[in-house]
This record gives structure tokens, C-alpha cells and sequence, in this order.
């Protein structure tokens, strides 16, 4: 048959999302890696342009994805043990390389035990498969990650088992913690460590503390959780995410292994019997393969990295590249918001000079992403930095360069 | 904070579990891969056994895991572009690989355009998420796998949108479209090709002509998908799947490198539109990082070889050795469901002796699953047997040799 008709709507719906100015433009495709040299990082090569390219929107903040050992460890477990599990974990698709990153993981984030996923995205839908009942609760942040929302989707939460506080607004989340019906048996807290579109983070401290008061009303308690995708690896004294930044860590942890360490694959960590209760109800874990044995030896070896000399000075570096940009935006007299992650929101407050900048960075050899309505509030127009451990000092100031002449010529 | 109180209601869900007969024992472990020599296929070692055990339940249909051009493939790509994309698709988490194995599956299954996913889990939960809207219908097969179950809850499919057909039942898929609203516009009739625990395969030429019947109802009339995961590469003359050995195209394909293939991911494939539809509007695309460039470049070299004369090979080495598998079972009087796909259930019909038959192979280095209630309608006990490209008549014979000798002792 024929999709003609079902096309022809699609293509409705595809140009309705253009004209509310949330289409996507068409994917650049990365051709080539050009390795750092002398006091320059990394360069890649786009399908169509003959130029080199900066990644300032990569996630992979302590630039381990091309690190000699990492793909090493990859090439090795591949060699030994295939390119793919062939199942899923219950059915003899559990290699000692999954096992050896769960308990890895668990270690790196204090927790008891951990189970991976193939993202943080269907780590998060896992997780509430697990936990949610007809009797929970979910609160949340309201710029948490898509996967949180779509999460409560495939867990079947109702609306009226859901609440969410303002952004950070710690009188907002007692009102929705004030606002639980006494009949619920468990409410969760969950919410973004660090909020990727504008690099603040989460007062967990604070969090903890909150729902620390109202543990007794409800028979399970409440549970705290935080996705820490943007800060496990990145972020805090030893690259403990946001938990160690703020001095608390929540009851359950989800993260990447895709971000900060350069591989791929998501997290739970959490006591034992969590983990187990998600071994077993998570969909997102049960019925579909495993990361492959390539993903969690790199992944291994990155958590290694992090632990090492070698990762203190990454992050040591990240953290002054990081502050050497945001100097240099001060400099300029540009707006940021404030904070020590990686992740810098350069405030443009305007839609057609956020195009345009973006465009200018891209003509000059740089790769950055522009968030302009809906994605933010009107008004709210910004360009999000990313700085990664691979930057020099040279490439942060040529950025700051660019940023001086364009905004310089009227 | 403590989750005591939480766990100790976990533990109770979990013993409910139990006693329910739907836990799953706790995860065996593989610590070594031992390559085939001579006569006899792969064997695996288990953590906590000095035993060498053959794999009957891998979905790695053409065995390719394991392969020198896949394995050199990845390597390749690590070396060259890294571990991770560190990034989404949209934001320059783009590669060649990705693109290149989006047209290369593409063309496979006979369409012009294709998306990979992390899996063909998350692809199914992605198009649903960029397909329904208030006013789409969805009709599928009462056996369908949980990943199209949960996709219709990612998606908001309330359940007067919802039709469920008797398995493989065309009268009753009938009825289901008869149900349905006048007031929908768009029907989606969506169906495993191969029914993973049972080995059959849906009458896709029936169904299609069928759902013809009804196109002119509804506005975007109604489109038929397949998700051929455990056909697409194991299954038809040249390894097209399901379709191919139906002799009808749905008009969407959803599949996995998981499974035949041996690698990892998954795709939906359909016209150009429906694809830029999903890539602009399915969140489990748009909010997660890609495959890793190792997984598509070992997915491209699989595809390669299932379309060259060593593919043809290994296809009609599978198919003899599933023929041998179930002239073997006839011979020894065992009861299965009849069929050509290399998934060969064992119709044991009885909760003890199919766990005892587990055990038994278990203990003689053979690895299967057993199903028992309420996996399966009591009196439906099954092991399934999976043959892959993979085992050697001596293999074959080893299995059916013990099946002998178990059903001969009283």
C-alpha cells in the first residue's frame, strides 16, 4: 500500500511545527576527527564544508571519547567477546563487563548497587516502571528532562499523582508536597542535578532536607531522585556530579555514562533492593539487549580515569577554561547566568541575533547550539556554551574573539 | 536519607512476584567466549562454573557477533571518531556511520528513508510518539511484545483508541477494524512478524490485504507496521525477514541489529516523510545519543555480508540446522509449533518438567529458556529453542541426544 494519504498529513503537522519555530534544521554529519596538536583541541570535519570545526556543544565534558585507553579497553572486550550480546540480560545476555560497570558505578556514586540501561532515558522510564504504583506520587522540577516526562507516560502515573514546582523554588515544592493526598503510600522527588539548557543546578541539600520533613506522612516515605546526567563526571570536587557539589546525596541516582565520560548508556543506582525491584519490573531493562561489551569496558575505564590523577587534572582544567570563559564573557559585558558547570548559557534575549550568531560561529569554525522560543520563554533567547576538558586556553579565546567582533559591529 | 521504609515495600512487591511465578532468577553471567574448532560451535563460559556451555537461546540468528570483519569494522570506527558521539543527533551527535547505516537499512527492507535507534525498543516507542494523535486508532496483535504495549502508553494511546486482534486471528483483526470510530483519521494496524516465543509469524499478505479493505475510511487510511526483530536477517529467501517470506511489505518496517545481525540498535523504516516526521517529533530519537559509531559500523558490515554469498550460506546452513533441529524433535515424538523460523519451541506443557528439563540442559552445557504460566496460558509450558547460523549438526545432534535421554528416563 501506498502512504500518500498518511504523507500528506504528516507534512501538515511537519510544517505546523516550522511555523511555531519548533522544527529541528536538517543534522550536520561529521566526517572526520582531527586530533588536538600544540595548544589547539580537537578539530571535526562536516559532510559539504572544507573547514574545521570546535565542538562547543558536545556533552562529553572531560573529552574522554578519543582517549588512547578508553578505546583500547573498547577494541580489547570486543575482540574477546563480540560486537553485540546477542539477548537480553535475563536470557544469558549478561557479560561479566555489564556486571563489572554496575558495581563500578554504584562504588563511584555511594550507592549500594546500580543497574545500566542503554540511556538515562530508559534508565528513567525504568525507573518509574518500577517504583510507581496506583498510590505514588511523583514530584518534579518543572525543566526536567524530557525522558522524566515521558517517564511518567509509560508508567501509567495519573495526573492527579503528579506535581511540579517552579524551577528551583523550594517554597513551591513544599506546596506540592503539602498538596499530596493522604491516601498516597509513596511520593518521589525527582529532578534534574544539573539543567542542561542553562547550567544551574539543583539545591539537593535543600531537596533532602524538605522532604526530609514530610517522611513520616507517607507509608514508604518520600523518595528523593535526582537524574545527574550533566554532572556525574563533571561536575563537583572529584567528578561526583552535583550530590557532591551540593553536600547530599539523594536516595536514588540516574546518570549517563554518554555525557562527561564520552561512551554511552545510562544508570540507576540505588540500596539493593531497589535495584533488584527494577532487575525485575523495569521494562526498558528487561525486554531489550544490553549495552555492548565495548560501551561498558570504555565505561569502566573512563570511571577509572575519573579517579585517577590524570581525571583530577581533567577536571581541575575544565573547571579553569570554564572560568576563563565566563571571564571573558563578563569582559564583553555579555549576560550569563551564574554557576561553576561547564554548561554556559550566553543570554542573547533576542531570536533573529541568536540565528545569527550561531551562524557567524559556525562560518567561523564553531559549533554551538541556539535556544530560542519555545524551547525558552520569549525573551529568554540564548546560546548555550559547552566547555570541554579538550579546549585550550587558545580555543576559549578564540571563541571570546569571535564574540567581541560580532557583537562590536553594530 | 534511609529508603528502609520504601524497601521494605519493594520487598513485598517482590515477593508477590514470586509467588505469582513471574520473578526472574538471578542473571548467570559470561566471563569467556571459546571459538568454534572443527565440528563443534562457540562455547561460553558462565562465572562460578568450569563448565563450556553452547547457546540455544541467543537471538544472534546468523551468528555475526563474533565475526573478524564486524569485529574489525568497530575497531575501525573507535580508532577514527571515539567511543561516544557525545551528543545528540540534532546537536552535531551526528556521524557518517549513522547516516551511512540509516540508507544502507533502508534499501534492506525496501524503503526510501530510515532512522536508527538505541534499539528497536526505543524505535517502537518513538513511532508512536511522532505518529498518534488524538484521532489515531491503533489495532495490533494480542502476542505483540512489550515494547508495543508500552509504546501506546508513551504516547498517550488512551484505550478507546485501542483494539486488540486474537493472535494471528484475520476474523477478528476484521472486527477490530469494524470497531473502529468513524471519527479517527488515521488506523495503525502494527504486529510482530515473528512471535518471539512461539516461532510463528504473522499472515502479512492477509493483513495487508485486509487493512487495503478499509483504506478509504479514514483520512490517512490505514498503514500496516511490522516489527520483524526477529525476522529481519534470519528469516526469507535472502534474509528480508518476515515480509519477504510473506510476500508483502508493510508500510513500516521496525527492526533490530540486535538479533540476527549480532550487533546492537534499532530502526524504523517507511516513506521520506514519515522519517523527518520521526525525526522531528519522536523524543526517544530526539533527547538520547546515537549508537556509537562502532555499533554502526559492525551493523553495516552485517548487512554486507547477509546480502553476499557468505550470508546466503549462513541462511541456508540456518535453515538446514533448524530442519535437523525439528526432524529431531518429530523423531523423538516431542511436540513443537510448526514452522521454518530457527525459534523452535518445545511444547513440554508442564510447569515442573519444563524446569526440570531447564536444569537438566542446563547441566549438560546447553542454555535455554523455559515459559511457563503466566508467561504462557497454562498447559502451553514451552522451552524455546533458538538454532543459530552458528551450531553444527554435531551441536544439533549433542541437544537432541539429551532430549532423548531426558524424555526416555521415567
Amino acid at each position: 500500500m501506498s502512504t500518500d494519504k498518511l504523507d500528506s498529513s504528516l507534512e501538515l503537522e511537519l510544517a505546523a511545527l516550522k511555523e511555531e519555530g519548533r522544527s529541528k534544521s536538517s543534522e550536520r554529519i561529521i566526517q572526520g576527527y582531527v586530533p588536538p596538536e600544540k595548544d589547539r583541541g580537537p578539530r571535526y570535519q562536516l559532510v559539504g564544508s572544507d573547514q574545521a570545526y570546535m565542538r562547543f556543544n558536545s556533552n562529553a565534558y572531560l573529552s574522554l571519547s578519543n582517549h588512547p585507553e578508553l578505546i583500547e579497553a573498547a577494541d580489547r572486550a570486543t575482540r574477546e567477546f563480540g560486537v553485540g550480546p546477542g539477548a537480553v540480560r535475563f536470557i544469558d545476555g549478561t557479560f561479566i563487563h555489564h556486571v563489572g560497570l554496575e558495581e563500578r558505578i554504584a562504588g563511584f556514586v555511594e550507592k549500594p548497587a546500580a543497574k545500566i540501561f542503554n540511556s538515562a532515558y530508559t534508565a528513567n522510564c525504568g525507573l518509574a516502571l518500577a517504583i510507581s504504583g496506583k498510590n505514588t506520587h511523583w514530584i518534579g522540577d518543572q525543566l526536567n528532562h524530557n525522558s522524566i516526562i515521558r517517564a511518567m507516560r509509560i508508567s501509567n502515573v495519573p495526573s492527579e499523582n503528579k506535581g511540579i514546582f517552579r524551577h528551583n523554588d523550594m517554597a513551591d515544592l513544599k506546596r506540592c508536597l503539602d498538596a499530596v493526598s493522604p491516601d498516597m503510600d509513596r511520593v518521589v522527588v525527582i529532578f534534574d542535578g544539573i539543567f542542561s539548557m542553562r547550567g544551574d543546578f539543583a539545591p539537593i541539600n535543600e531537596i533532602v532536607e524538605i522532604c526530609r520533613e514530610y517522611e513520616e506522612k507517607f507509608r514508604d516515605g518520600v523518595i528523593t531522585v535526582v537524574d545527574d546526567s550533566h554532572g556525574i563526571g563533571a561536575f563537583g570536587k572529584t567528578g561526583r556530579g552535583t550530590p557532591e557539589y551540593a553536600g547530599a546525596w539523594p536516595d536514588v541516582v540516574v546518570g549517563t555514562f554518554g555525557k562527561a565520560f564520552g561512551v554511552n548508556g545510562g544508570f540507576i543506582a540505588g540500596s539493593r533492593t531497589l535495584i533488584e525491584a527494577v532487575r525485575q519490573k523495569a521494562d526498558t531493562y528487561i525486554y531489550t539487549n544490553p549495552l555492548s561489551v565495548a560501551d561498558c569496558a570504555a565505561a569502566i575505564k573512563a570511571l577509572e580515569i575519573c579517579d585517577s590523577p590524570e581525571g583530577q587534572a581533567l577536571l581541575t582544567h575544565l573547571a579553569a577554561q570554564t572560568k576563563r570563559f565566563r571571564k571573558g564573557l563578563d569582559r564583553l559585558g555579555l549576560e550569563s547566568i551564574d554557576g561553576p558547570h561547564p554548561v554556559v548559557p550566553l543570554m542573547v534575549r533576542d531570536t533573529a541575533k541568536t540565528h545569527e550568531l550561531v551562524s557567524y560561529l559556525y562560518d567561523h569554525g564553531v559549533l554551538v547550539v541556539g535556544l530560542t522560543f519555545p524551547v525558552v520563554p520569549k525573551g529568554d533567547e540564548t546560546i548555550r556554551f559547552q566547555i570541554n576538558a579538550c579546549h585550550t586556553p587558545k580555543d576559549i579565546d578564540q571563541v571570546l574573539d569571535l564574540l567581541g567582533a560580532f557583537f562590536s559591529t553594530p
